[in-house]
């Protein structure tokens, strides 16, 4: 057991995951939650994720060694500032917000002697919601984003790199600002493709819905204050992003319009090669190419 | 057995489908396929899905008391056209395409006396091509869509629905044209927004996609020179699906450029109701209501 008291700010579905899978394998002794809604701590107490309910989060942030804070995007900074100066010596703060810059500039130098911060963003999850649907396997083979600033600590780094790793998950170090204009083209502006993308139905419609328009829509079931928060955190880059769909999107419809054959085919075939990529990278030479990439950045 | 003679004219995943279903179900005494590619038609015979392979589609066509042409659906009409003065008196000919507009237009009224087509359009299928993913049960529970007109026979769309649901499909009548616009909304505007949204992709951005971004893009990874046909046969109802979206995308766009909080919550919540819809309507209280909506068209 590395952890003594892990602490977990928002038993939802990432945190609800994160004590499961720090249980299951004897990372933490003790596992402390944190929450806003009863049900939601219960039913993580219930599943065995969290060991007690906390409703006062500084008094479970006190007791923790390590603690992970899984509210919406737009929460995590101040709730980390509040609960710092309560942090015991060598306490690490971490999260799991799927937006980096605003959050990390923030924090970055206002931790109190002894208490760090580093900002984690674990890709995994999906549209659904709640420790009732929190698995212990969730970071398995997945990739946890950790964005660090020149203010980090080595030893510290290597702890949050552990505690990830720990967990089943793979991790890359990435500056957070490059994480949030990459997030933003492979999952913020998708994400809001699909939500336009789902406003097109109308009831009648939806029997005509195949599995095509129900992959392609499936995020946008997601919370919606959960990605406001995101959004609104990404917009610079979510911006540019759309720029650069809206030039992809008038590209197919200046064929469409002249009934281009040639062009059409041709931007099908780049989008199906592109798509392609990804199922033709396995997990392991992905996971290869980022240790390296990840160990290069930090030599 | 129905079916004394099955033609199946395009031995894909479609076609091979509809030869799997045929002789599993005992629709069919005999199944013949037709096709370019000798490799398809060997694993279509290998696989059980055709009895015969004719390289000859007139010869097939010929002996066919039922057939279905699976060929890109800008090839349907004229080998529709082909093949009927080689007809048996009595033949059905149906096809699998996604759009019918067009090809409804172009058949109606030229079909030699005793020779019927009906178009068909069966909501079933994936990303994936050719026999070697046929499934028997590809059309369980899926709706295929009718589209007959004012001059199709009583008996033949009676015949037609039959064949469809003794391969485990349900059926819905629907006019043609508005069968197109809506298929623009629900499969072919998805399609394009997807194969846009995989341009956003690099090589190093890959390790950086979740299932969100896989889900969304997933079709993307179709077959470039199908979707070109699809785009180009529906292309004005495309192109007004295409200004709908873009209005929609001008909103949220709107509002992350002014920070707006309340309006993003806003139509991020209307998007999570029209998607959640989807999963809430069973698929037997869709059928039922489809199944009504059938009934009523026809009466």
């Amino acid at each position: 057991v590395a952890i003594q008291t892990l602490t977990i700010v928002g038993v939802g579905l990432i945190g609800g995951s994160i004590g499961l899978a720090a249980k299951q394998r004897g990372l933490a002794k003790r596992v402390l939650g944190v929450g806003r809604r009863q049900a939601s701590l219960q039913e993580a107490l219930h599943r065995g994720a969290i060991d007690e309910v906390f409703v006062d989060s500084l008094e479970a942030v006190r007791q923790a060694d390590v603690a992970v804070i899984c509210t919406p995007v737009d929460l995590i900074a101040d709730q980390v500032l509040a609960a710092a100066p309560h942090c015991k010596p060598g306490a690490l703060l971490t999260d799991a917000g799927s937006t980096k810059a605003a959050l990390v500039r923030t924090l970055d130098g206002r931790m109190p002697a002894g208490v760090s911060f580093v900002g984690s963003h674990p890709l995994a999850g999906s549209e659904k919601r709640g420790p009732e649907h929190a698995d212990a396997n969730l970071f398995d083979g997945k990739l946890t984003v950790i964005t660090p600033t020149a203010q980090t600590n080595g030893d510290v780094l290597d702890r949050v790199t552990a505690f990830w790793r720990a967990l089943g998950s793979e991790v890359l170090v990435m500056d957070a600002e490059e994480h949030d204009r990459s997030l933003a083209l492979t999952s913020h502006v998708p994400h809001l493709v699909a939500a336009a993308l789902a406003t097109l139905l109308t009831p009648e419609l939806i029997p005509l819905t195949s599995t095509g328009f129900r992959d392609t829509t499936r995020v946008a079931a997601g919370d919606p204050a959960l990605w406001t928060g995101i959004f609104l955190q990404n917009r610079q880059a979510m911006l540019a992003g759309l720029d650069r769909l809206g030039a992809n999107l008038d590209r197919f419809r200046q064929a469409l319009e002249s009934s281009d054959r040639a062009t059409l085919d041709r931007l099908l075939a780049q989008s199906k090669s592109l798509r392609d990529a990804i199922n033709d990278s396995s997990l392991s030479v992905r996971h290869q190419a980022l240790n390296d990439k990840s160990l290069e950045r930090r030599a």
